[in-house]
């Protein structure tokens, strides 16, 4: 099912590259022997759970129907709106942003706002719809970068298993 | 946008008056002169919220698409099964559970688990989905009783407005 | 420092088997299979995760300085009166509940408000003050509870690596 | 207790007129016509909440026992090193941030990252331990943001009561 969520997130134009830039650029300050390569690594582990492809799954089902127009009313006006109050898709990324821990929360807030390299595309309005997705990858990319930071050997002071 | 989603929820099985009876069973014990009317009062203030609208026709959509099997593969399969890992139910209750403070969260888990009244019914297999809607209206009546609590004088210990 | 944790909880009146008990009686039955021996290394799992033990040190020192009257007004009252819309105690576990995704919610919910086992005992008043650990212990156990549930092959519908 | 919470943090060194300019420079893009006191308006009304100024006490105490060397180990050097995966400031802080819905997420990770104003001064080292406040502050000022853009008519294309 991991590559099926991957084949999912290319579909709408996301690839695991595309969060590990974002994932390099967050976590480089801290770690200057990071690699890409690295950063990739660890997109593809959180991708690996199951509960994250769970959440990738349902949001980015959301949105294919939103651009179908196929969702009831008035569900489809708030999500083609894309209303700044809707918050379904901020809470749905917290499914994906705390599996590595809370300290996720405060790269998606981060992510979610600044919305660094694919996000900002994400979030350009187009023919798509992307309420979902530009959250989601905002959470993946913040998992992604709390999986490093825990695995930092500097960052063990406290010395324990993680 | 209130009475639209008072129709979702009877379109799908769930008067105001089910949760209601949810939150006096789960509040009279801590208040002896509650009343059916005042828990009702409740569910309706937390309905009037909009976050709490947005996240309940989601929800409801999500369950009536995999219903008519509209969703896309493996989404649909993981929705007719309920998979008991599936996560994204909880994390959208979270939505609507903590409206009225973390104290919610208690309540929802515990509605979750022991599924009284409607909650049940919603949950036994049939022809219809309820994957996401018995954990919304667990959390619906989580947060009408947190409402109260709140409003109770009695728990105004440290009297500030709340 | 998972030793550390360990005897920090022992200080407490809390031994690993008492959570592994509640985990048991949890999991149980739909793990006919399931061990209290699985039990316990699910909990000492749990507690080998950093953001756990911090969260546990953070509660317990909390509970530990309102029994020794060390904490300045108002919070030194509002702890030792163990007031019902304190709500801190909820949103720390939420620390704990969620190592091991959503699904932990429910069980910590359910926990919190039946109470089984040893976290009755810690909500008795008596001279001790347990505003925190009672609510840390169900989240405790309810990581430790979807641990299990994660790793039961037969919940692997979906077959992925988790 | 409104008032004992902001003697508490003008203790600490933190005003609502702080935490008001942070609000006003992240609401005033969408916002033309809004005031700075306007925002100092919805800071208060934010500490008004019980549920907040019960996480401000909590959080704001132990900051104080740690900058007295009254923590017990491991804790005092964990809070002495602000140590990067603590989590449990992060953690306390989503008591405040979701007061007024999850759209406040966004802000709360976005001021946690960046630190504006006065929460860069709180971060910074110094004799003063603010392991807490630099992150309750950006919940407060996150929160308070949420609650200007629910009032916001123009956010109310939908029109419900919120």
């Amino acid at each position: 099912m991991s590559l099926d969520v991957e084949q999912w997130l290319l579909r709408r134009g996301v690839s695991t590259s595309d969060v590990a830039e974002i994932v390099y650029s967050l976590q480089r300050p801290y770690n200057p022997d990071l690699t890409v390569e690295e950063c990739n690594d660890s997109v593809l582990a959180v991708l690996g759970k199951r509960e994250v492809q769970y959440v990738l799954f349902t949001g980015i089902a959301l949105d294919e129907l939103a651009e179908r127009k196929e969702l009831p009313q008035p569900l489809q006006a708030i999500m083609e709106a894309d209303e700044s109050l809707y918050g379904v898709d901020e809470t749905l990324a917290l499914g994906i942003t705390n599996v590595y821990g809370m300290i996720g929360l405060t790269s998606f807030g981060y992510l979610d706002k600044v919305k660094p390299g694919i996000i900002r595309k994400l979030n350009e309005k187009g023919k798509h719809v992307h309420v979902f997705l530009d959250d989601l990858v905002a959470g993946l990319a913040a998992a992604a970068s709390a999986r490093i930071a825990h695995q930092d050997p500097k960052a063990n002071r406290y010395g324990c298993s993680g």
